[in-house]
């Protein structure tokens, strides 16, 4: 069945270059040539309820700090620093009904929203400069489109890993769906610190999980990976829900999107910041190393399938 | 009833001043001071199924060229030249049945419109560079960012008529809902053109008609107007709807939306490409001049209620 992966396979191979342009479709955000001296970098992520949140559940402050908090992590990805924003918010003409009422009234319901997204973009210097709302028969729909800038650091894609290079993390990873896909803070100022030392050849911030992010990574730059099984650093939350579905932490580790730390690869010295999980190799396969037996790893993560 | 007004109100006062941002939320696009030889401008409009296209009976291509054209259309309001876009697709689960079980798959129905999108922004020299698609369980909803350039020319705002300013349009309006709302032609071109003039004041896209549309040049300018009932130019297509509807094909010219024409007031010269429909007054209210009587302009294009 055809999938996200593909359509946007499809969608490149439709788009031609342009000298605007020196990094378009298909990495965290693209990388503009707008004023030569400081790049121009721009993405657009969504959150849909049932999907990404869910209303009648998730106070809405929390929504609207997940929204752009999942735009300024793409900004993390690029080691850009976020600028401005602009939102859409789509809300349901139902909602008078629940869980609306309980708030009073759904004006009070966008300001908490609002609130929340402000709130998160101000940690990081980041205005809100415009949007666009609408009113219609479906449930809450936002999308945050994220403007940063270079400033400095030249920013990295997912295109750069080599043959020997280091696989590192930034944290431990697994089960956020039980709060942390609401709460995480985007990496911004250590992947800017990392980016400055020149050592990172790609990065990508794990939203898909790594078994599919990391395909990401290989993808683009033509490269396959091995994995240290015992080397994944492993989330509390990773723990608790593998007690409860019975899957390893290990799994919850590998295939639950979300976590938003970083994913990256390169020649970086030992740090307490990052963890090494495994190597960049030739080839095309992803490979995960248990003590006993090396496994390919199968894309499990989160995929849109179309 | 709060309406989509005080939101954006609210929104304003909450959001502090910045030294990057010129122009902030309340104007079709912001305008970013970010290469100050050539202001960046950046805007995001959703569309939404049931709202602003009906996918039953809509072909792709066409819902594809109407959210490329609606942003575009925003460029014009300001005298922008678009550059770049990032797009957002929320893609209903259920659309396997209906209706796009019609066109094979669900990946043709992407690739239809996506290539509706590109159409459109290639008429402009408009680069797609990014975007994210999802699925979910609700209806098709899709929003595109536009970012533009000033490229020599002053961007135009809400917030100058001035009292003594005539008003005109560039086209004859009403009943878009006919078939225009999906095809009309954002008038950049004729936007630089008249603002390289110098004589222009304020400017809009007729989105949500002009009751509505003028009254935002009106709020952000702190004045009022005089519109002549009989100058206002009328579409064919608000004849038919008017005769389909027995409501005056006048109250169609006014109250319907999504003709983007261009609203612009200024002291400009007779001249074939723009119509005089009425003058900028002092005060706030807004009116609408007969042969026989003066009476107040109601609102009553399109509001989103909350």
């Amino acid at each position: 069945m055809p999938g996200e992966f593909d359509f946007i396979d499809w969608i490149r191979s439709q788009v031609p270059s342009s000298p605007l342009v020196q990094t378009g479709i298909g990495d965290d955000l693209a990388v503009l040539k707008w004023d030569p001296a400081d790049l121009l970098l721009v993405g657009v992520d969504q959150v849909l309820d049932g999907v990404h949140f869910d209303s009648a559940k998730h106070a809405p402050d929390l929504i609207g700090r997940k929204v752009i908090n999942r735009n300024l992590s793409d900004c993390a990805a690029m080691a850009c620093l976020p600028a401005t924003a602009v939102a859409t918010v789509a809300l349901p003409r139902k909602s008078v009904v629940t869980p609306f009422s309980e708030m009073g009234s759904l004006l009070i319901f966008c300001q908490q929203l609002f609130l929340g997204m402000k709130q998160a973009a101000d940690a990081f210097d980041c205005s809100i400069v415009g949007g666009d709302t609408a009113s219609w028969d479906g449930p809450l729909a936002m999308t945050v489109t994220i403007l940063g800038r270079s400033a400095g650091i030249t920013p990295l894609t997912r295109s750069g890993a080599k043959a020997g290079d280091g696989i590192y993390v930034t944290g431990p990873l697994g089960g956020s769906i039980l709060g942390r896909h609401l709460t995480f803070t985007p990496r911004i100022h250590l992947a800017r610190q990392l980016a400055a030392t020149g050592n990172v050849t790609a990065m990508i911030d794990l939203s898909d999980g790594i078994s599919r992010d990391l395909r990401h990574i290989c993808r683009q730059s033509n490269v396959g990976a091995i994995l240290d099984a015992n080397a994944i650093p492993i989330h509390d939350d990773a723990l608790t829900l593998a007690r409860e579905d019975h899957l390893a932490p290990l799994h919850h580790a590998l295939h639950d999107g979300e976590d938003h730390e970083l994913l990256l690869t390169g020649q970086l010295a030992h740090d307490t910041l990052i963890t090494r999980i495994g190597t960049i190799v030739e080839g095309d396969q992803i490979l995960l190393r248990h003590h006993d037996r090396t496994v390919p790893l199968d894309a499990r993560g989160w995929e849109h399938v179309l």
